[in-house]
């Protein structure tokens, strides 16, 4: 028996921004690992299996995918978004480093994606045009006050920021104080996006100035854009503005 | 006449990477204006056009295309990889906010693609597991000594770094002197990848410690990534190394 295990992000949500390649892996996959919402989203065939799990399960999940490969499934491993990006193929790599050598020699592959700020970028503009990072500001898996250190350090240092997992029902302080630090480098008109099912019927899309930015814009699901003092609004007469960060800096 | 303007990404190279949604938007244009070897990659109808232009010629470029579209046109302007990083989704926005007021009601759209780095840690592992950054080497359009100082916070804020223009004819010192600067603050010890036409025939894919990273390793089309001290690397027996940076971090 010859197992596999493909690692794939169906992008932000939109079916049109799921690549064709993603779409193959899940065509000639059997067994489908993954946060139940994101499965909720494929297409499956009637010979194909789906183990759903919840979103704090990563690594449980990813041992049991390996398992099940090691085992000759062809198996597939589901994220929305990119797999890369503070999703499944790190829980993978984790559990296949601390797990038995069989699974070193198992045929893993990762296929990217389009992941969320790619989309929340496009739908404002170009914000993430220069220069730019992209921080979880989950503390599950770091402390609290590195999250901090971070966004002081890419603030000062001119870069547009792109927050992941911003607010949950268990963190729900964290994103006010991630703006007031970001308040103290940034001037109060910085360009604020939040954008949560970009592209999908239920999108919820917001440009906010930073002084005004209020995280009872987001949920768990949204990513949020945060301008550099660069970044500028071109105002537009019927429709959204465009929000953007020039390529160049002439300081 | 409703003329508009649609910027693509056509991904980084694997035709399985481009989204349904830009070939749709492909499909549906008539007048396609890009970097000619962007538009290479196009597959275009007799009735449809190409309007080539140099990789230095961004500003130029975005103005002839908003000028066509306000004019009637169907207009897709074309970009590797996804238009929004370091590509023409900025370059469209600063022509419209320098530009005719007319230009400021054209339709325009922005369609996200796979940026390079996504495709290039894809092929590695997940070396973007866990919080990163995307930087320009290009000092043509901001000074030397910023870039300096964005890679010392960065490398020291413990963020991967992604690194896109890295190396050219014209800038053939910068990416040595990155690398020296990145070694007081990362142990040499560090991964960095260097990824080139990841997927395609031609690909070019290298890890080398931080300590032995050599700038000949790039061109202009390559993506590096540069781990943070977390990042690890999986040795497999008969296959590449899984490169990989963990959701977590203790300290």
């Amino acid at each position: 028996m010859t197992g596999r295990l493909t690692v794939v992000g169906t992008g932000p949500g939109n079916p049109g921004q799921t690549t064709p390649q993603a779409l193959e892996a899940i065509a000639s996959s059997e067994l489908f690992f993954g946060y139940a919402p994101y499965l909720d989203r494929l297409t499956l065939r009637a010979d194909q299996v789906r183990v759903a799990s919840d979103n704090r399960e990563e690594i449980d999940r990813s041992r049991a995918a390996l398992d099940a490969a090691s085992k000759g499934a062809k198996v597939c491993v589901v994220s929305g978004g990119d797999p890369g990006v503070f999703a499944m193929a790190a829980a993978i790599c984790e559990a296949i480093e601390a797990g038995p050598e069989t699974w070193r020699r198992l045929d893993i592959e990762v296929l990217p994606g389009v992941t969320a700020m790619l989309a929340v970028a496009a739908r404002a503009g170009a914000p993430l045009g220069h220069d730019f990072c992209a921080i979880s500001l989950s503390d599950n898996l770091k402390p609290w006050e590195l999250i901090e250190r971070r966004l002081r350090a890419v603030s000062e240092a001119g870069l547009v920021i792109a927050l992941y997992n911003p607010i949950s029902k268990a963190r729900p302080w964290q994103l006010a104080t991630a703006f007031k630090i970001l308040r103290e480098f940034l001037p109060v008109t910085t360009p604020v996006i939040f954008g949560r099912a970009v592209g999908r019927p239920d999108e919820h899309f917001v440009v906010s100035p930073l002084g005004e930015a209020d995280r009872q814009k987001a949920d768990m699901a949204t990513c949020i854009i945060i301008g550099s003092a660069e970044t500028r609004i071109i105002e537009r007469p019927g429709m959204d503005p465009l929000v953007y960060s020039p390529r160049g800096v002439s300081q």
